[in-house]
C-alpha cells in the first residue's frame, strides 16, 4: 500500500507530494484565450479538482497522454475556492513502472476484508437447506461471477458505492433477514436468503467500477434488475427438475426488490418474502447512506451538513457516542 | 356458428333461449337462508347476470357439475334489475357433445380474420432488411407460440380484450410506426418494427384466455415485460453472432414500451425508436379501449356513459358520422 | 380461559354455542318495514356479521339493552352468504355473572406472554448507558402509563392489531435496532433504543381499546406523535440538568419516525438515529401487516388473496416452509 | 441565401467570417470593472456565445446601437470555453443595407417547403365534408392568420421549434389522424380532421416568432388554447345555423387536446375524437422532440447525450441505419 | 309559501302528509320479478329514497306519468333502513293546478334575500372608479344573464349547492377582496373586484337549476372558466377603445381562479390580483362546503361525522358557541 | 435612525458611503492564487454583494475581525456583473462606538408601528369572552414572549420576512377571521381568533433573527407547530379548570394551520374553525409573498419578473392603481 497521507485529511496550505488517480479531464481555455487543464485527482479517501495551467510544469505530457483511471504524482498545495479545497498544482507527471503504485488503491474500499466475507457468504450458502436453491446459488456464485460480485461497488454513489460495497451490503441484509426469520417462522428463510443474495446482483454488469464508477451501456438501457432476471431464468434451466413456481417466487423476489413502481420495480412485492426483503434493503441502504454523507460532508453551518438531495434535507452532527456509550457497542445479545 | 341473437341486442321481457358460457359462478344463500347460484352468462357479444333458485329446473346438476368455462343451454326472459338488465331463468341444462357448441365460439373476438392477420404478420417479418433481427422474429412467430400469439388478447378488460386482439393491436401499431418511418428517416425501420411485433409478446404466458381472460400466476409474479425480455436474451443466444449492441436496443424497446416507471416498465425510454412505440402504443390502446367503452356502455343521462375509471370521466356519444362523412370513410390516401 | 372452539376454524354448517362480544350494533328495518339487527360478533380470533330477526329468541333484550362491547351467549349456524360466512342466529342473550365470562377474552392479543414482554422493556431500559435517559424512560415507563403500554395494541387495523400489540412490535423493534448498532458503531445506541421505545407511546392515549379498537377524540384531533412529544418536553423539565439537545434529538426522534410528511410526521428524519427509527419501523410494521393479512385472508383465486388496499396488491400465499426448512428456523447466529 | 458554412458545423479553430443574428445581448463588466459585451449570436442552425471586449474593433456601435433580432457581421474563431464551443470575436460591426442580409434567413426553419405545406393544408380543407366544418376552416385559414400560421414555429424549444414548424407539426398530425381513421369507422373523420388542423391555431398569437421564440404577453395571461377556443367560438357566431353542438365538440377538442388538467388543458377528453387527437399529438411532438435533442446533443460519454430534463433521461445515439435499412426508408404501403 | 314541516326536520315514525319534488325516478323490480318505483323525493332542507310498491294507490300514475321536477302528494311515514332515514308510502299522487304548489320553493336556498344580494352588487358595480370595467360589469349583469345569475347556484354539491348560491358566494368574496384592498394598497381595486364578479359567472350556462343540479352539455364539454372567457372576449370588443391590457388582465383573472392547473385552471396566477382571487375564493367556498356539510351530515360516533370525501376526513361537530359568544357575533369592527 | 439613502435605490455608478450589515463573509482566493472576502452587505431595503481585494485599504481588519451581524463602513460605487447590480469597495472598516450604529436598524422591517400593532394585539385579547382562553392569551402575550412575537418575522424569506413581520401577519389574518365570523355565524369568534393569535407563536424559537433570519437547531428538529402545541399544553395545565376539548381544539387549531400533511401539518383541519384558519392563513400569505416579490424582482422582459420557484411562474407587473383608482384605497365600507 501507499505511504502518503489521505487527502481527506490536508488541509489549507498543506503541501502534496502525492500520487492520485485521474477521475475526470477535460481541456479548456479560459476567457482570455489560455489553456488549461480541468482535473479531479483522488485517492481512496475522495478527490479534489485542480487546474493545470500551460506554463505549469508537465503539462503537455498530461494533455496528450492522461487518461481517466490513470494514477499521476503531482507536487503542489491544498488552497481554497470559493469556500471549497482545491489543488494548486505546480508540477505533474504520469506514473511509470518503477513507481510501483496499483490503480485498485486509489478507488475508495470498503473498510471490511473481501476474503472474509466471501467466506462469510459461501458458508451462508452451504446452509441452505433446499437443494434446488442451494445449486442455483452454487452456481451463480462462482469463478468470475464471484470475482466481480466480490469486487463490484452497491451503487454509484449513494451508499455503499466503494469497492467490496456489494459484498457489504448484502452480508448486511442477510443478517437482518436472519433475524427476521428468527422472530418470525412464517417467513421461508432459505427463499428469503436466497432473494437476498440475488436482488443486487445484477449491478455486477450495471456498473462499471475499474477506474471510476459508472453506469454501463447495458446498465442503463436495461439495468440491474432485469439482467439479474434473465440470469436466474437461464441457470435455473440448467438445473434439472427445478420446480417452476420455486423459480417464479425467487425472480419475484428480485424484480420487487425496489418495493415500487416508480423505484423501477416492474412489479412491486406480493409475497411475505418480498415485502421483508425490500424493507430490509431499505433499512441497510438508508442508515448507510446517511453514514457516508455525514462522513463525507463538512457541518456548514454549526452542525448542519449541506442541504443533501436524496435526504430532501440538511443533516444534523450531533456528538460521537460518549465514552459510557461506547461500552455499549458491542451486541448485548450476542 | 351459432344460429342465436347477440345478448347485447336483446331488450327487456325479450325471452331467450340460448346457448351460453358461465363466466362466474357462485353457490349462495339468501339472509333467509335460501339456496342460490348467482351466475354471469355470456356469449361474444357481452354478459348478464342471473340467479338461479333451488327450486328451478337443472339446479342440481349445475350446482353439481357447473364450473366457469362450460356452456350452458338456458331458458328464460330479460328483466331489469336497479336500472341493470338481467336474465331471469326458467331451466338452465349443461349442454352435450350433440347440441355441437364450441365453447370458443363464446369468447369475445376480434372483427379481423386471424388467418389474414397471420398473413400480414409473417410477411411484413420478410420484410425486415436486418438478417439477424429477421431470424430472431422468424424463431419466435412460429408454431406453438404463433398459435398462442394469434389466439391471445392485449388484455383483460380495457383494450383489445378478446381473441385474436393481441395479434390485431400489434399491426395497428405497425402501419402507425411504418408511417412514422415515413415521416422521419431517423427512425431506424427494422428496430422499431421489430420492437412493435414483441413489445406485448409476454401477453401470451401473462394471461390465461381459454375461457374467461384472466392473470397466471407466473403473469402477476414476473410480468409480461420482463418474460419476454427474457426470452429475447434466450432466443439471441442461439443466432451465432447476434450483436449485443442490437440484443440490448430491442430488449429496451420491450422494457420501455410503457413509458413511465409507475406504468411497469422498469427503464423510460432513452431512444428515438422508444419513444415513437411508447406513443405509437398509447394511440392504438386509448383509442380502442374508448371505443369498445362507447360501444358497450349504455348512455345514462342524455349523450353520456356512466363515468369511466379508467378514463376518469364520462364519456360523450354523439352522432354517427354521417352520410356525407361516410364517403371518406375510405382512406384519402390509399 | 373460554372452554369453545375458535370462530375463525368455524366451517360453513357448523353449529355455534358461543359466548361472543357485540362489535357493532344498529336496528334495521327492511324495505318490507319488518325490524332486525344487524350485529357483528367476535371472539380473540375474529369477528361475523349476524342478523337477528324480530321473531328470534332474545331479540327484545337486546335491542333494549345490548351495546359494544357486551358479551352474549349465541346459539346458531354458520351459513354463507354472498360468498362470505355469516352467524344465523336461534337464540341470544346477554351474559349475567354467573357465566363468568372476561370481556378481555374476547380482543385478539398478541402471542406473546405481556409479563414477559414487561420484563424485556424494563431489564432493557436498565442497560442505557446515559443517565437522563434511563431517568427519562424510567419515569415513563411505570404505573399506570406502563400498564397502558403494556396493553395497548399498536394500531387499529393495520399491523399488531392486537392487545399488547403496541409493547410486542415496540421489543421487535429494538431487537432491529440493536442489530444495527452492532453493524454501525456510529449510530448512538442509547438515543436510538430510547427513540425506538418511545416512538409510539402516544398510542397509548390515541386509540381506544377496552373493548373495540377505535381513535379518541384527542387521538383524532391532536394524534399519537405530538401527545408523546408533549410528555416528553414535560417529563424532561422534571429532571434537573437534563440537556437540552438530548431532550430536542429524542423528541426529534418521536416527531419524525413516520420518515414522510404524508404520513404525518411534522418533520422528516435529520440525525443518523432518526433514519435507522423509522427504517427500521417500518420493517417491522410492514412484515408484520403482511404476515396477519396472509393469516386472516382466505385465498380466493387459485394462491391469491383479494386484493388488499394497504399493499395495493393481491398477495401471494405460498406452501408453508417444509421439514427441512423448519430445523433453520431457529436462529443460525445465536 | 447567405453564402456561409453553418454554425453547427464549425469546429475548434475555425475561423468565422459570418453574418450572425443577435439573440441575447447585455452590457456587463468583469470583478475587475472592466465592461465587455456578452452576446449570443446564431444563424439558423444553432448560435453561440461570445465576448466583447471595450477594446475589441466595433464595441462602441454594438453596445449603442445593437439589439435582439439585428444581423451582424464578425470577424473571429471558434474556441473552447468550459467544454462548449465559443465565439471568439476580432471584430463586429451591424449590418448595412447594401449587405443584402434578411432576418428571417436566421432563424431554424422547417425542412418542408412552406408553400407546399400551405397547398396540402388547403386541399385537404376542400376534402371536408360537412359545410359548417369547411366554411369554419376557410375562414380561419386565409389573408393574414393563414400567413401567421404558415410561419410560425409549434414551440418554444421543445419541439418543432422552428419557422413553419406549426403548420409542420399539423400536416403529420393529419396523416396520423387520417391512418386512425382509415383503421376505426368509428371516429368522425371530419370532426378529428377540423379539430387537428385548429388544435394549435392559438400559438399563433401565444409565440412572437420574429427574431427569436419568445412568449407574447397574451399567451402568458390567456394561454393558446383558450386564445383559439374565443376565436372559433366568434367564427361560428358568424356562420348562419352553425350548430351549437357541433361547435361544442370542436372546442371541446381544441381544449381538451394536451389531455390533463395538469398539462394545462381545461378540460381532459371526452370523445372519441378528442383522446385519437391528443394521443396523435403526444406521438407527433415527443418524436420530433427526441429527434431534434438527438440531433443537437454532441454526446458526451459514449453514446449518451447530457441528462435531458424534458425526457427525464440522457438519450442513447446509436447508428445510423445502416444501407440495408435504407432501402426501406420509402413507406412499405405506399 | 309551504305550510308543512321541513323534511330535515322529521324524526323516525313521524308520518309524512307532504309535497315533494321528484329528484330520481327509476322503475325497477326485485329479484323475485315485482315492479317498484324507486324514487328520490325532496324539499329545499333536503331529501330522502322512498319506494313505491306496484300495489301502492298511484303507482300507475307515477310509473307512466311522473317525471324528475315535478311535485307530488305524499303519504307515509319516516323509516330507517340500514341506519339512514327513508320515506315508506301509502298513497302518491301527482300535484295539479288547483294545488298551488311552485316547483322553485322545493329547491335549497340561500338564506339571504335575493333582491337584497342583487342590489348589493349593482351599487357595487357603480363604485367601479374605471370606465371600461364599470362598463363590461354593466352591460354583463343586466336582463336575463342578470336573471339567471341571481338564480344559479355556485356548485352541483358542495359548496353554496343552493339557489342564488352563485350571488351569494360572489357577494362574499367581494367583502373578503375589499378587505385585503383595505390593507395592501397594491392591489388594484377595480380590477380585483371585477374579477371577482366574473370569476364563476360561467356557471351560469355550465349547471342547469331547474328541478335538480345537474352540469349541462356545454358545461361538462367546456366548463365554466372557458366560457366566461369567451364572453368578456365578446364584450370588451362590444365597448370602443376597451384596453387590450386591460382586457386579457380580466381574462387572467377568470381563468386563474381556480389556482392550480390540476383544478382545470389553464393557466395559473401570476399577478397580484390573481393571486388574492384565488385565494379569497378558496377562503369563501371551504368554510361555506364544510359549514353545510357539518349542518347536513349526522354525528355518527360521538361529535364526528362521516368520512367526508373532499375533505378527506371525518369532521369534529363541537357545541355551539355559547352564550357569551354570541355577544360577539356583530363584528367588533362595523 | 440613519441618514442615508436607501440600497435598493441606488443605481449604477452611483457612489456609496455608508454603513452597512455583513450578511455572508467569507476568505476566498482566485485561481491565481490571490485572497479576497467574498461579502454580502446590506440595509434595511435589501443587500448586495462585494468582493473586498487583499490590497483594499481595510481588508486585514475585516478577514480578521469581521463576523455576519457587524456593521462596516463603506466607500465605493454602484456596478453592474452578469446582470446584477454589486458594490465596487475602495475601502472598508468595522464600526466603532462613536458611529453611533445600532444593527437592528439594517434588518427589513414591517411599515406598521410595532407599538401599535401590539396595542392593537392586546386589546383584541380583552374582547376574548370566554374566560379560560382569554387567560391563555393573556399568560402567552406578556413579558419576554410579547417582546419576541413583536419582534419576529414571519417567516424566513417568503412572506413578511422581516422585523414584527409575525405580529403584522398575525394582525392581518385577525381582521380577515373577524370578517368570516361576521359572515358565518357558525365560527366559534373566541376559538377562531384563539388560534389565529397562537398559529404560528412556535415561530419565536424556530428562527433567530438578531442579525439575519435563519432556522434555530430547535427549530429544524422540532418546528414552530409543536413547538407551539407544548407550549399551549403546558400553560393550560396552569390554569385550573381548563377544559380538555378545548384545550384539544385549541391545539388542533395550531397543529392544522398548514392545512396539508406534505406542508408539515401533523393533522388536516377537522373543525370549521381550523378549515377558517388555514384559509386565512393562506390568503395573507401568499399575497403578502406575491407583492414583496414584485417590489423586490426587477423586471427583466417586459412587465415579467423572472420566474418565482415559490410561485412557480413568472409574475407580470402591471401599472400601478391609476388617479381614479387611487381614490377607491380607502376601504369602502369602514
Amino acid at each position: 500500500m501507499l505511504d502518503q497521507s489521505d487527502l481527506i485529511d490536508l488541509q489549507k496550505s498543506n503541501s502534496v507530494d502525492h500520487f492520485l488517480m485521474i477521475r475526470k479531464l477535460e481541456l479548456r481555455n479560459t476567457k482570455a484565450g489560455k489553456d488549461y487543464l480541468s482535473l479531479e485527482l483522488g485517492d481512496k479517501s475522495g478527490s479534489l479538482s485542480a487546474n493545470v495551467w500551460s506554463d505549469t510544469k508537465g503539462f503537455d505530457k498530461i494533455s496528450n497522454k492522461g487518461d481517466v483511471g490513470m494514477v499521476v504524482k503531482v507536487l503542489g498545495t491544498i488552497e481554497e475556492y470559493q469556500g471549497n479545497s482545491q489543488l494548486k498544482i505546480k508540477s505533474i507527471r504520469l506514473t511509470e513502472i518503477k513507481d510501483g503504485v496499483n490503480p485498485q488503491d486509489f478507488l475508495p474500499k470498503s473498510i471490511r476484508n473481501p476474503d472474509e466475507m466471501e467466506e462469510e457468504l459461501l458458508s451462508r450458502i452451504k446452509m441452505i437447506s433446499d437443494d434446488y436453491l442451494r445449486e442455483l446459488l452454487t452456481n451463480v456464485f462462482k469463478d468470475d461471477r464471484l470475482e466481480k460480485f466480490k469486487k463490484a461497488p452497491a451503487g454509484k454513489s449513494w451508499h455503499h458505492a466503494n469497492i467490496h460495497g456489494l459484498i457489504e451490503h448484502t452480508l448486511e441484509m442477510i443478517r437482518i433477514c436472519d433475524l427476521m426469520c428468527d422472530i418470525h417462522f412464517e417467513l421461508n428463510r432459505d427463499l428469503l436468503i436466497t432473494g437476498t443474495m440475488l436482488h443486487d446482483f445484477g449491478k455486477t454488469e450495471e456498473l462499471s467500477y475499474d477506474s471510476a464508477f459508472e453506469y454501463s451501456d447495458k446498465g442503463k438501457l436495461i439495468g440491474h434488475i432485469v439482467i439479474c432476471a434473465s440470469m436466474i431464468e437461464a441457470e435455473a434451466k440448467q438445473i434439472p427438475g427445478f420446480p417452476e413456481e420455486l423459480k417464479n417466487l425467487v425472480i419475484h423476489l428480485v424484480l420487487s426488490h425496489q418495493g415500487k413502481l416508480e423505484y423501477a420495480s416492474p412489479v412491486i412485492p406480493k409475497t411475505l418474502e418480498a415485502i421483508a426483503l425490500y424493507q430490509a434493503d431499505e433499512l441497510s441502504a438508508k442508515v448507510n447512506a446517511y453514514k457516508s454523507t455525514l462522513k463525507s460532508e463538512k457541518s456548514i453551518r454549526g452542525n448542519w451538513t449541506k442541504f443533501i438531495h436524496l435526504a430532501q434535507t440538511d443533516l444534523y452532527k450531533h456528538e460521537e457516542p460518549d465514552e459510557l456509550n461506547e461500552e455499549t457497542k458491542e451486541s448485548l445479545f450476542d
